[in-house]
């Protein structure tokens, strides 16, 4: 059997054919257009798949469900949409209803995009042959998802998992969702690029101004980049940035204890200099450093793909 | 059938007779001298349980199982604890099989105190009736259990649900675990005397100096009783400690997003003068503000008998 895993992202939609390892068969996307009607955005949606399935030849009845890994608050056990920022129009919306009938096949599912990609690194990436793990992103936010005994973990209104939103500096600063002192507001790429831009305006000198061009143009990297080249400033970024990752990926540990914590997200492409201090600092602070068996940090391996991949593991 | 639920505390072990609806039918105590050689403690254990059930006069044929309420890490798996620092003669100790043997009753479980007591509130306390739901206990530290569709959350290595042991306040006041900032170096009793001593340290005028007597006797009750005698430093004090919990549960709900969140301990005792600010910071803060279901934050229902009753329905 094969599986149709749909990433519906703000930019794009992005749909994969995914056989039972999770290996992608074939891919395409879409634009998104998030603003215009439900209806319209279907549409898109059930013609790219349709058109994947007719450029791979494979008949839909070989298909054995279809997965889509959503923005924002999905409720897997009903089917829907509760609600997206990015989907003004998808509100308790029964999105799997509908592509079910668009596509003419009877099982879809729906998860939250963190939720999807945590069950995919379960699956077949770096917790693969685990029962828990936790899946962190770090991005432009925060994002993450939680597998306990092999089942995500929603909460009761579906809405659960906000690893992002836990704050780790009461009154520190102010976060997207309305708190200060979130752990997104330090541990995700933008949360680097404010502590980067803090650390050049301190030092007019570090290599990091030659690094990037100008403080508009610093990125996530810059600051990793700049230490590997010697830069003093840039080590302190990074520094403090990996201090508040561990405070946070601590937290979570402590709260879980899971057997896998991976990372996945653009920041995680800095592999070892970010894993290797970031586990030194979590050994020496997380609550089970006693214990015998303790939890591994990976880095997560289904990269961008990991939301077709994740939503069409989904049903596994 | 009736259930027998040990509560082992460093100070005594308390044991109780239950009905299937959690209610104590007998319970008394012995001091769990627990610096001693295993084997001692659990004979006394054992005697006790023989002793409560001769004088309620049950049969053990009646009984179901015995459930155990244990400090530190037990693996309720494999009937053991792992590791209690009150108990130091306790390591990988088998403690399901030896009561089975000295109580001669084949069913023995074991969980964290914490867990067990959240097990207790889910079965027949506060959140009584639900599925989904989190216990958060404020006495000399911060404990607490998760319970995820009826069943306890212990991480793999059964050191999780260590709620007290997230950071939220980074470099803040050190914490017992060795890390810094802990949720519970702020919101436990002994977090609120450490705030209540540097409000009257700053006032010398304030209240609560005639309240205690001496700022040796300070309590997790000076704060409150001197607020709502109507002095100033007093509510300063109780609303930075409400700020800091707040903080720490609204990062439990955005994770778990539990149906129901109840809070026992001593601090527990101040009831609406605790819960409804709390509330009011909690519903503003919470990332899920905008769904129609969210989670009830409740006061504990079952006190200084969570041990027991908790240890008693383990197996329900």
């Amino acid at each position: 059997m094969f599986y149709l895993g749909i990433d519906l992202g703000g930019t794009n939609i992005a749909a994969g054919i995914c056989d039972e390892n999770g290996k992608i068969i074939l891919k395409k996307s879409v634009p998104a257009l998030p603003e215009r009607e439900a209806d319209a955005i279907m549409n898109d949606m059930a013609r790219l798949c349709l058109d994947l399935l007719a450029e791979a030849n494979i008949s839909i009845n070989d298909v054995a469900y279809a997965g889509i890994a959503s923005p924002g608050i999905a409720d897997p056990d009903h089917g829907t949409i509760v609600y997206s920022c990015n989907f003004p129009t998808f509100v308790d919306y029964p999105i799997c209803s509908v592509l079910s009938e668009k596509l003419g096949i009877e099982k879809v599912l729906v998860a939250n995009d963190a939720n999807a990609a945590a069950k995919g690194e379960a699956v077949c990436g770096a917790a693969k042959g685990y029962s828990d793990s936790v899946f962190v992103t770090l991005g432009t936010g925060v994002g993450g998802g939680i597998i306990i005994d092999k089942k995500i973990l929603t909460g009761f209104n579906y809405a659960g998992a906000e690893i992002g939103h836990i704050v780790i500096v009461h009154g520190g600063r102010p976060c997207n969702c309305g708190r200060n002192g979130c752990f997104e507001a330090y541990a995700s790429a933008t949360g680097l690029i404010k502590t980067t831009k803090e650390k050049m305006l301190a030092d007019k000198d570090s290599l990091m101004w030659a690094e990037c061009g100008s403080i508009d143009k610093v990125s996530g990297r810059t600051s990793f980049d700049a230490m590997r080249k010697g830069d003093k400033s840039a080590k302190e970024a990074v520094d403090e940035y990996i201090s508040y990752l561990a405070c946070g990926i601590t937290d979570i540990i402590n709260i879980f204890q899971p057997e896998i914590l991976s990372i996945g997200g653009g920041i995680s492409n800095e592999k070892d200099y970010l894993l290797e201090p970031l586990k030194k600092i979590v050994e020496k602070e997380q609550y089970s450093r006693t214990c015998k068996n303790k939890t591994e940090i990976r880095i997560a391996q289904l990269g961008n793909d990991a939301g077709i991949i994740g939503a069409a593991m989904l049903g596994l």
